[in-house]
């Protein structure tokens, strides 16, 4: 009934999808298995792609061939560029999204891709042979072949939720959790855990009062995520703000004795970073007021995302304490909120290439590894579809380090660290952040993509064309000599100080408030210069000469770390004399030995700084 | 949490959106629960609406104010009118529709319906109070109060799914099943049963090889069904035909052993008129093949609905014998088919305005009054809609004759003759099928519509505009009178008798080659004065004037019929002598006894054409 398949992927969410995708468009013969076929690619959570360093990993997802960003791009109803008033490397691309569309467009690209099949039906089962994965066995009892398994399962694996003193089996609202899986693989020798996570109720736009509500448009010129010719939006719907204040906060503590959360009923560990409203409450009591964000779910839906009001405390207590925030006072509820527990596999079981240590040709993506967030499960759910494609082609794993990608940064926590509580990307986990910014993505992979035959070779020569402009603008840059007389009007204009002589403009480029825009303003003849190349080579050229030391120092450290892998520590090396080093890293460090800087960087509770001051200590 | 609500519907299918969007429209403030926000209007069978019979209530259900025609010609990616060759009595509108649109369509026209709440979370339970329902209890408890509750739970009631000697619980493919509230009405003094239906195997489109099929293209000049200002389609998605054939039909008698239906494990009886590709090969052996209905699930999508092959085999028989189909050689599934069998209630415990005759304010629409198909369910919804909002505004129920409309045909059978099978709308079943055609369902209906608040003003100028047009057209062709020497020339070409003398174009028309088009192509004055009317007003005047004498005749029939309802029989009265009474009908009428006409006519056995002969017979 089936062909034997090269990888079967099981679930269609974020990672399961990119999973999917990468494998297929690679050339294995996939599968792509899902409980419900209407639900492929569905945002669980709220309609929104990217922010802070996941917008990061959506451009670096993109640059390496994957398809979030395609998919966010072609479905988003609002752009922002986060961050612009600090440097390059803060600044994050997010899209609000069309959940439908999201959905959908996901759906119709899958089947556009010819190496991908489906099929509807609940796997329960891994079949193993001599310690590997050669395929699945569903609910029916139907065994289908493949050479290599992903798992994406999110939040299906024995999903339970939790609203108030209820609870009931879920693998999502309305959706079945999944059974069997967990329970063979703790047979087969893994560790399992429960993890939590929470979603807020939705409500009826209709029934809101967007004039108590601070409104928040999308970017006046927006942009996109993809480097592909995907289009940035012409017409956009905007998010509105409101806050929380001391009457929600009094509801809320009202329903706290029927909370799942504090009385225990929940045994997993939430995500800390996206906490539900009553654990800020009980967290910061300090605050008296949170930040709400109402997020539209589309174009025309009116659907609303209370982003800021995840709970799981009884219904009751959800309605009366959302009808006291400014502008929700009629609000109407389509359902509320709720907490999930589900089972996840502590990292720390896996290889870098995100293949389990336990049973060969078997790859987790996702939640399944105990992170949260869609991009986080998407750039997973890729380098595991990457890597099952590799290995049953007998090709080498595909592993981005640290200093190339905040997807290396991801896979080398996860792995080298392991979670204890849902793990969420932030800027402050990569060391790297000036090399890992958002605009370069495609200059850092896009190469390695095309590599893996995953990047199309469109992809690779509009690269190759964009870094030959960046240098041929840089040149230019450099060789074109601003003359006092031109430009010394403009300059006092612009608050910078005046020439006294011809100096190559690349040096007013340097000066702090100059940028590409500004040079443009002084010099008709720089204006023509400059304006022959795209706007996002103007960017790169910018971003590259204004933060060309920083950017070096930091590439000059990857280098010193990335040799320094394998630097030895000596056994009776005195960790007291390391004075910056943070008091739990140095009791680790003393407890466990490292033999080497590589081995040390590995130990949690160690952090890349403590690692940077080591590496400081010991080259002296 | 939740205001007090006229109308409570349980369930958003094509049932429980019609009802929730009726109430609305006519003032009620309505809640619509649904077990899940995202499956709303989900077309869980074919891709389909309309056909025989079942597009003429897909005009009457939009004559009346109801939005299925609007949604469908919104999501439709092909147009057929049926039986063109065949009398008006017969032309039959039919879609094919994109199913994510459809779904999507009617989702955002809910929200566009300013009286309409929703809430995700399934019902358990009605609250009665001395002997009403004044409202539901969800599954985490919730009392939600109103003044009336309309039930169209579909499939979902006990919903047990089998494939092959497999079975589970589940309301659709990958749904869950409702409980709580058989058991409920059931210890409340209702009568349960079980029905079964099925559907087939869905397929990805790119394994199939059309080259080996017919294909069946949209109409060149394609109609719509709505009499609103919807837009026909202008460029269409073909369907495509195969058949079955030996081979087929050997592979699946390998799997009868392991059928669920002929190993009794199934115990609902299934829609006759629908069956599984099992039942028909065991029902009609003699058949060396039967057709395959190829349709395209929307305007992208690969996935293909497998019309004619519904089945609840085993899968790998499923797909072996779909596999010697031509053209699916190579087919691949996403899912296999199956039966479902779920709880219905036989609907003889209704009154004709759909509300329950244990309870009061509570009532029933759709596949839980044991009908089958999506426009049964929808039409039912909009009169229970229609219904509960007359009844709670203390306004007289709203019930169409079956002289009225195919609705009135179908709610009478139900409720006065019961159905021991899912019961599907055929034109047979109407005594009067001249009256009840879809051209003239606007004629027939959108006045009743109007004067319930239902069909909107916009609708009603429209109507008497048409109708004064087409009054004013047969009168024009009245006056207008032909020339032998303009018309005989082309009358000869036409192979119809020329004329002698003048006389009135209305005669010419009335002849049985001769329609509007060949009237107005023997005149250029004609033509001009016919062209000054909309084609939908030429096809009623044609219509009209061709077949005036039929239409007179079943009005005066239906008329007399009406009047006959309290005609009485007398209690010795001698069936055998009605020598044209079936023999089923002689046997129950002899048993019987009814005291009237009207009696008679509603015992189950006793068919429309058995009443006009007692009819006639009593008349002398």
């Amino acid at each position: 009934m089936f062909r034997e398949y090269d990888v079967i992927v099981v679930g269609a969410g974020h990672a399961g999808c990119e999973a999917a995708a990468a494998a297929a468009a690679m050339g294995s013969k996939v599968l792509l298995v899902t409980m419900n076929m209407n639900t492929i690619a569905q945002m669980s959570c709220n309609p929104a792609m990217g922010g802070v360093a996941k917008g990061q990993i959506v451009r670096e997802i993109d640059a390496l061939g994957g398809m979030s960003g395609i998919i966010s791009d072609k479905s988003m109803i609002q752009f922002r560029m986060l961050n612009m008033s600090k440097g390059p490397a803060m600044w994050s691309p997010r899209t609000q999204n069309d959940r439908m569309r999201f959905s959908e467009e996901w759906r119709l690209a899958l089947e556009q891709t010819p190496n991908v099949d489906f099929w509807q039906e609940m796997a329960k089962e891994i079949i193993v042979k001599d310690g590997r994965a050669v395929g699945i066995v569903t609910s029916l009892g139907i065994e289908i072949k493949s050479k290599a398994v992903v798992l994406t399962n999110g939040t299906f694996l024995n999903g339970k939720i939790h609203i108030g003193d209820k609870n009931f089996g879920g693998g999502r609202a309305a959706e079945r959790s999944a059974t069997g899986i967990t329970e063979q693989l703790v047979s087969l020798g893994f560790e399992s855990g429960r993890m939590k996570t929470g979603t807020p109720p939705r409500i009826d736009g209709r029934s809101l009062d967007y004039s108590k509500m601070e409104e928040q448009k999308g970017d006046e010129n927006p942009s996109k995520f993809s480097f592909t010719d995907t289009r940035p939006l012409d017409k956009q719907v905007s998010c509105w703000i409101t806050y929380t204040n001391d009457d929600v906060h009094g509801e809320l503590q009202k329903g706290f004795d029927r909370s799942p959360m504090f009385q225990g009923r929940i045994k997993g560990l939430g995500p800390r970073y996206c906490p539900s409203i009553e654990d800020k409450i009980n967290r910061f009591a300090e605050r008296d007021r949170h930040q709400i964000f109402v997020e539209p779910e589309g174009w025309n839906t009116i659907e609303i995302y209370v982003n800021g009001f995840s709970t799981s405390l009884p219904e009751d207590v959800q309605y009366k304490a959302l009808t006291k925030i400014p502008g929700f006072e009629n609000a109407k509820m389509f359902r509320p909120g709720y907490a999930i527990e589900y089972d996840f596999f502590p990292p720390t079981q896996l290889k870098l290439s995100l293949e389990t240590q336990v049973i060969e040709n078997l790859y987790f993506a996702g939640q399944i590894n105990g992170t949260t967030g869609y991009e986080e499960a998407a750039c997973q759910g890729l380098m595991a579809g990457i890597n099952a494609h590799n290995k049953v082609h007998d090709k080498e794993p595909f592993i981005l380090k640290r200093s190339e990608a905040y997807i290396g940064v991801l896979i080398d926590d996860l792995v080298n660290k392991g979670t204890q509580e849902p793990y969420r990307m932030f800027t402050s986990r990569a060391e790297y952040r000036i090399l890992l910014r958002q605009d370069n993505a495609d200059l850092r992979l896009t190469e390695l993509g095309h590599k893996l035959g995953l990047a199309s070779d469109e992809r690779m020569k509009k690269l190759v064309d964009k870094k030959a402009d960046i240098e041929s603008l840089i040149q230019e840059l450099k060789k074109f000599k601003a003359e006092p007389s031109v430009v010394n009007e403009d300059l006092s204009t612009l608050n910078t100080a005046t020439i006294r002589e011809k100096i190559p403009v690349i040096n007013l480029l340097r000066r702090p408030h100059l940028g590409m825009k500004e040079i443009k303003s002084i010099d008709q003849q720089l204006e023509k210069l400059i304006g022959k190349y795209s706007p996002e080579v103007q960017e790169q050229a910018e971003v590259h000469i204004k933060y060309e030391a920083y950017i070096d120092r930091e590439q000059k450290l990857a280098e010193k770390i990335g040799s320094l892998e394998t630097f030895k520590i000596k056994s009776d090396f005195d960790y007291d004399r390391v004075k910056a080093l943070s008091s739990e890293a140095r009791e680790k460090l003393k407890r466990i030995k490292p033999e080497t800087i590589g081995q040390a960087s590995r130990i949690s509770g160690v952090s890349p700084s403590d690692i940077s001051v080591l590496t400081i200590y010991l080259g002296k």
